[in-house]
């Protein structure tokens, strides 16, 4: 990629457009958003950018994951001077990030206007909830201990009254403008051994929309909220009226559709 | 429990003997087995017992498992002095236990002679491999990462060469005594996503016995050895033959038969 000819050197790299696959444990960072004197997912992952390739540029992301929130299928974009292959990018990137952090795959943008955040059609996240009761030292890290005695079949019915779209104010605030309307695809809870995991799919989310909506599906679970609750919760588009979020361990960004 | 009449504390407490079935993160210690000095997940069971029950008694275990492996099914036993009920025991013992172990029930011993490790028919280990190309942050503490493609059914035609009693001094040392005899009852991987888990259930282990044998099965999935190999490194009973042990975080202690 080097040119032969003469000048700053700055000028003879060639600029690429990147899209890469970024997996994380989120368990040590303030989440994946840049903040300074904090050790955040973005703030990692533009430090070794900077060092390969010379020009620190920011990063774009598809979501940006709450403190604690993990990711298997993250997606940025970054524009940065390389002059070796894409897989070379992602051998080095890989060697110099922590061992939280990984990149999957390395791919060039060749779509015109692609962003990772307004070119996406819709996000998974998934939610595990470890429902044995002892709490579980393999488990804990990526999943929220309930030992209280969960009714899935009601938590599942809740969850349906969810899908569709709708006004989702009392389950997150909007990251950016006002509208906090969003199209939830599709949401279920599935039991596999004692780990209970909640998958939904969605449009776009609020800010602490899985969290809140897993908090309040925990509630049908235990007894302590009804069916028919969660639908008055919904209709009220009032944040007080829902549970706290659910903890951040247990939360997942699994992928982006594009 | 406590007797009304007068005497020493100590004498008015009742001997229990229990037995329980603890899990374990082993990353951050140096094995089960008690070492002066060092963090060990026989340390922790005993000091918190001894703050318990006031009575510092050496715990009996299943299994001696190495610096970093895990468990989900190691038993043990132990004779304390307690007051109230095990329900009680079991809830005090997790509260003061760190968050990398764990209690998951506690019984009282009923047969005579029981011994966790000696009255035991037989182990059931599992190893963990994360298979594809990129490293994964979310496997990293619980699965050893092989970049290399394995050719799996391979890797399970001479994982059947092992079943049955053998001489298997090529994988292991004894813990106790000479004999290296073993009876290995199945053992077999399964590819799940990503993930490719080795099951391994024997009477007794020799010492770093399923290490090596992952290890030696492992280069079997990259062509490095060959099935018939592997017969030959069974037959010549000499350590020297067979891999180095896989590394010790991809191992579990699943179960304990009795």
């Amino acid at each position: 990629m080097l040119s032969a000819e003469c000048g700053a050197e700055e000028d003879t790299r060639e600029q690429w457009q990147i899209r890469a696959l970024v997996e994380y444990d989120g368990t040590d960072y303030f989440g994946f958003q840049i903040q300074s004197g904090k050790p955040t997912i973005q703030g990692e992952l533009e430090q070794v950018l900077a060092r390969l390739a010379g020009n620190p540029s920011r990063i774009r992301y598809a979501g940006r994951t709450d403190a604690g929130v993990h990711a298997t299928g993250q997606v940025i974009m970054a524009t940065l001077a390389w002059r070796h292959s894409i897989t070379d990018l992602e051998r080095a990137w890989n060697a110099l990030l922590p061992s939280a952090i990984a990149i999957r795959q390395v791919e060039p943008v060749t779509e015109p206007g692609f962003h990772p955040r307004y070119s996406a059609r819709s996000r998974i996240y998934r939610y595990s909830v470890w429902t044995a009761r002892w709490r579980s030292p393999l488990h804990q890290r990526y999943a929220h201990h309930e030992p209280k005695p969960l009714n899935v079949a009601l938590m599942n019915e809740a969850a349906v009254l969810l899908v569709g779209a709708h006004d989702f104010a009392s389950f997150g605030q909007p990251t950016q403008g006002e509208v906090t309307i969003r199209e939830v695809h599709r949401a279920n809870w599935q039991l596999s051994g004692q780990l209970l995991v909640f998958e939904i799919e969605a449009n776009a989310f609020l800010r602490r929309m899985v969290r809140t909506i897993v908090g309040t599906l925990i509630e049908v679970g235990t007894g302590r909220q009804s069916v028919a609750g969660v639908a008055e919760i919904l209709a009220a588009r009032d944040r007080s009226t829902a549970a706290p979020p659910a903890p951040a361990c247990g939360l997942c960004l699994v992928e982006v559709k594009y």
